[in-house]
């Protein structure tokens, strides 16, 4: 594809500060980019490559100058970089069709719309829905369904009666449904729980590779509407995940504690169970979270705290072993005043 | 299925009070629970709940009171409601029989007795015992063995000579028998140590969805009777878990380091290789364990302390910028003090 | 096999003390070892257990005594004892071959020489090499490449376009190239910025059981020659893996941070996105690296700081309430001090 950069800029609504005639083929990150690529400038900190990258032309934010650069100035360049991505890389069209080498069970609805590819394996009662892309050695559990325009990677599976709503994407390896990790009297006994519940994914839901979703015990485990989760991500039962919410790889989530909207969580956090995180709450990466956390927090830190207290902790931490060293030796100093003190009394 | 609440006091041995005529249809959350439902209190937190569910019956402890509810009373909720959730969802029985697609090698000993879906590899020399369950994509490697009743759920890979119990539950996408991480001379030569040990899993072990357990570099990794581990764990080389004990999610526990039965260890927490871990020692969740813990400790944090002393320094820790504060107003007050003291003595 | 300890130590390079008639038929842990068997202590932990193991001889370092046991003198026993392991197990070959029920699309291109186990996918465009070993499940997407000598184990998925080298293993349920976690306006909108990027492994890399590796935003996330990762480790999009690191289990990279050659990381470890690690660094198990570390560093610690620096501060954590009794009873007497001395002057 080939487009001016005048072009690039009617389509995303922006403005060009140099030569709108040159010619873009390409998209390409700031350091590989040459002639003919357009890059982008997101982050802050990789500003100062504008000058030194040989890229075509730049997008980047507003009142960013760079003399001699051509660039495009749009409200939002990580926005406007994904329109172009999309723009420049359509989507391979795949043929809709059931393959034969593909297991339908009897009773089970598959839409002559969607694509499912060999090594699929539908069990009976399940629905699929048109549009739907089943990859080589998806498992569909029985009476599971898969919503319209759903995409599941290869080797995902669903155990029964879960319910998959539309455009949801699943990253290859995802299983959804497995049971809950119920045992009573623990470590002892270890008496199973039986795990009867389901899991719900709503509409427009996107889940990394190899990320695991249990079952809830009953009732359901409930991923709400354009909520985002990363890789190897483990939820629990009757975890619900408000919309919106989005949750980086290897974060743990324990049984029935419950997410309010917009909810943002870094990398390998863990919360425990039957905690209630209120909306736009953001928890930092590797948080510890052990109770309830209103609206609208940041928090951080194991056992976590409001995040300006934690960076004031952190700030002290490398300075223990001199706060431990200056106490003994006021220790040592007051107990000096103090025989001179009793000396000169006595 | 319907019973009457009478009819389940019987089954599980416990007492009505209120209406023991009442039909009880399903069993449901709290929240969720109306009329025909029996729903539960185990955990203390939601008692509160007791007065406001629509449930037409609760199963509580003992001396529990709500006027005006019908409850029925036994020694332990959780277990109770766990035994009536197979009562009122009996698990659906699989015809046994090897399907056609199913890949069985030569030499490979399957019984007529196990069920073995399509897309399931079976290897020379595997031996798979009655009453199997192999879901799709099952992979047994060569002179594997499966014992009889276990369940292997969608995607689950056994390697080669890897040894499964009885009654085992292995949920989608276990990998059992992977190589160890073993590399000599890491960071610069990275030389393979082969792995030729195995793993062997006894009787009546779940294991959680993407859960990976290596293969012993020589002799095995072994899972004792009854241990139940949760999702994407990480078992080493040569690591023993003993008997009974309980593995929550996304823990990982380094190589050769042997747990005693009834361990019991939370989320997310890592032990370091080469230690031992006594017999029903509790680990908090997100420990870090980098030393051998005597049998029945309680222990938390990173590195790990005993957990009376790890709440101690943690109730510190919010306090440590202001104990820095102290620190530095006491060194003026002293040197100030000490000022004044040599003017005297002077 | 049979060799004597001999026989051995010409094939090692080694040095007898003992008997060096004695009959080797096995390799064994040094608990378990008896007639017939050598074992090895390479961990100095375990050099207790020399006096008491019934093995027929020891691989030791050099100058070590156990007088009445057979010692084998090498100068690694640790790499001595892989190479026996290599030399005692030998791999069973496979024999090339396309099975007929692996689905090659049309316009694939499969070597004669690869071995294709059934169940295998490989897609339009793609090309596997020579020697190359794709076990039952494999998925290999569109004009992707796996190079020659590769293994892939079971369930491994290989997305679009990405390229591995020669030499390659890639474990049971590793996942590469799916999309890179990137939405903007998270919590709010979480708009999709399409993953058109690859991944890129090259030769002699090796990869545990489910781990996931993401395909570049654009251009491509690089794992670089020899590198070892090892189970359920997330390596976000446009990361870079130096040459020869060692990444341990559960460890998570965050997107754009460049490892540099030789970069040790410990288990469970977590990187935040767009930092860069120099050669050789090394990275305790559980920390958390937040900005930049020089070459050669060892860190430890969230956040991170010079492995000494992060031993002394891990030496005060127990002693922190401790301080604070200190701290609070120096304030009294301190006051008391004040009292006494304004008192005099007065």
């Amino acid at each position: 594809m080939k487009k001016t950069l005048n072009e690039i800029a009617v389509f995303l609504g922006g403005h060009v500060i140099g030569d709108g005639r040159v010619v873009i083929e390409r998209i390409r990150g700031i350091d590989d980019a040459g002639e003919g690529d357009l890059t982008f400038v997101a982050n802050p900190k990789y500003r100062k490559k504008l000058e030194t990258t040989g890229a075509s032309a730049i997008l980047v934010a507003p009142a960013t100058v760079c003399p001699g650069k051509n660039l495009l100035t749009v409200a939002d360049p990580y926005i406007a970089m994904g329109r172009l991505l999309a723009l420049f890389h359509p989507e391979e069209e795949e043929i809709p069709g059931i393959d034969a080498d593909a297991r339908i069970e009897a009773g089970a609805d598959v839409s002559p719309e969607a694509v499912v590819y060999p090594g699929v394996h539908i069990s009976r009662g399940a629905r699929i829905e048109r549009g739907v892309v089943l990859y080589p050695g998806v498992f569909v559990g029985r009476d599971a369904v898969v919503g319209e325009a759903s995409i599941l990677y290869p080797r995902v599976t669903l155990y029964r009666r879960c319910r998959i709503g539309r455009r949801v994407v699943l990253h290859a390896g995802v299983v959804v449904g497995s049971d809950g990790f119920g045992f009573a009297d623990p470590g002892r006994g270890n008496t199973k729980i039986p795990q009867v519940g389901i899991v719900q994914i709503d509409d427009d839901v996107e889940i990394g590779a190899n990320t695991t979703i249990d079952r809830g015990t009953i009732g359901r485990t409930w991923i709400q509407r354009g909520a985002k989760i990363d890789n190897l991500v483990q939820i629990a039962h009757n975890v619900v995940i408000g919309e919106f919410s989005i949750i980086v790889a290897q974060v743990g989530i324990s049984g029935s504690t419950h997410l309010g909207k917009g909810v943002v969580i870094g990398g390998q956090a863990g919360l425990v169970g039957h905690i209630e995180i209120g909306e736009h709450v953001m928890i930092a990466a590797q948080s510890g979270v052990h109770k309830d956390v209103p609206p609208h927090q940041i928090v951080a830190g194991t056992p976590h705290a409001p995040h300006r207290e934690w960076l004031k902790m952190q700030a002290c931490l490398p300075k223990l072993s001199e706060m431990r060293a200056a106490l003994a030796a006021l220790q040592r100093r007051v107990a000096d005043l103090e025989k001179k003190t009793e000396k000169e009394q006595a």
